[in-house]
């Protein structure tokens, strides 16, 4: 059997205790250790917490279709832990259908995520659209189809979760050209870094779907004990400091409701501007949709 | 301080090492029990896992302002356990509102939720829109503001997950207009209500948002040991038995990708028929948003 086990967002104490037991009679315990990370441990916490070896798995162990994670599962238990839920992302749903295709069963142990857990800064979680992710811009790469996405998401008035982008095992071009398998340090995408490349886009594309002075709320160390949220405007949030890893970024949309903004307040740099940036974002959307029946005639 | 503890899904053991351990050093705990269910577990299985005394909290408990939940939270600690994750509903986020206006400290530990487990049956949640709910039509009662929302999300190809009502200590019209403290047997809406309940929504609205051949999928008892998904149409899904709660339905959205339909082939009632069923949705989509610069002269 494979069991895909989420390990939630943050300690080794995250984990279920249904996810636990499974860790403890498995033959084999994989950590996939490429789409994200925990925030406060490592391979070694987690091998002490359980009391067993854990392999890390990139991207290639766990891509490859011959792959020795699956090598001996219709046998054996397997476990493939992830950071969050684990189908958060597309290379988990692929791995279960190798499993299924190979006739090995293999069962979910679910967990918290971003996803999810973005309701703790406030907003309501059936006020988001589509979920968009942002990469580290390059000088001659710089994708922007998550624009696109949030100009849906904001017409009609919902906010739009942004993740963060994150760097583990990559190799500079030189290192690659010439094969050597020398990897650059981990990065992950910080606050002021989105903020600056949404504007970047903005100022290139010139659609209006965001400015400076839209509202947003900044989630740093989600569910961690150094958890941050700032809501702030996006302008304001391409300046902060954000410290520390894993970030998120949410883009405010026109349909918020009253008690997700008092909420919000609180985490406010400005109480005063930031109420004052949503009341303009309302204002905005009133322009953009009047209501129907209030024009008058001209004569 | 006051703990905000998702308890998961299904069973005692959806709980995370970290809930537990805090559950078992507070000073009351009580368990949420009117917005959701644990699936496998009844008050009196919590008790004997945790070894503790765990009070249900109705609505009544929890939204009374001066409520006993809170009392002495400033100096004992209090557990909150809430199905799925804690900021699940709006009543929990009221409920951080009033402990923050009283001074109270608090935390929440998360879980899975619907809102992210959902992934399960192969959809990738960057690919779903606004949620939605659906709650049990009476006959002069049929609210219908879902309608517009699932909408929205279709018109820019994005799935819509759509939650189903559960009525837990409702009273009849007859036992409330008596002050009769008699509560009716609780309800959980089935995938055939819902998929109904739907259809008549669209026989009203008649803006063809969804018809009987729209491709969606059922989702049953999602993280027990008897969840199941059923990939049908909305038609179909209005004919099956759907069997124990709690359920929830997937509309699928045109931007649905490959390994998508793969996935949820396996689920299929009929391949075939489900195959063409998204192929429709898709050639339908293209209709309504023809690629630019297709459209030839009329001579």
């Amino acid at each position: 059997m494979l069991y895909l086990i989420g390990l939630g967002l943050s300690s080794v104490e995250d984990i279920t205790v249904r996810g636990l037991k499974v860790v403890q009679k498995c033959a084999r315990v994989y950590l996939e250790a490429y789409t994200s990370i925990l925030m406060a441990a490592s391979k070694e916490d987690l091998e002490s917490f359980y009391g067993r070896e854990v392999i890390l798995a990139d991207r290639e162990l766990v891509e490859s279709s011959s792959g020795t994670i699956l090598d001996g599962a219709d046998r054996v238990d397997v476990a493939f832990l992830v950071v969050g839920d684990p189908f958060g992302a597309t290379t988990h749903t692929d791995l279960a259908i190798r499993a299924r295709s190979l006739g090995i069963p293999f069962e979910a142990i679910h967990n918290a995520s971003i996803m999810n857990a973005v309701g703790a800064c406030g907003l309501q979680l059936y006020n988001f659209g589509q979920t968009v992710s942002l990469v580290f811009f390059t000088d001659n790469w710089k994708p922007d189809s998550f624009y696109d996405r949030i100009k849906e998401n904001r017409k009609i008035g919902l906010h739009t979760l942004v993740l963060l982008d994150i760097k583990v095992k990559e190799q500079s071009f030189e290192n690659m050209a010439r094969g050597r398998m020398i990897y650059e340090p981990p990065r992950y995408m910080n606050i002021e870094t989105a903020a600056s490349q949404l504007l970047e886009i903005e100022d290139f594309r010139n659609e209006k779907v965001y400015t400076t002075e839209t509202p947003c709320v900044s989630v740093s160390r989600l569910g961690s004990s150094a958890q941050k949220f700032v809501a702030a405007t996006l302008g304001e949030l391409a300046e902060i400091e954000s410290g520390e890893p894993l970030h998120s970024l949410v883009i405010l949309g026109h349909r918020i409701h009253e008690m997700e903004i008092e909420y919000l307040l609180e985490f406010a740099t400005s109480k005063t501007k930031y109420q004052r940036a949503v009341e303009a974002e309302l204002e905005a959307a009133k322009a953009m949709h009047p209501p129907a029946q209030v024009e008058e005639a001209e004569d």
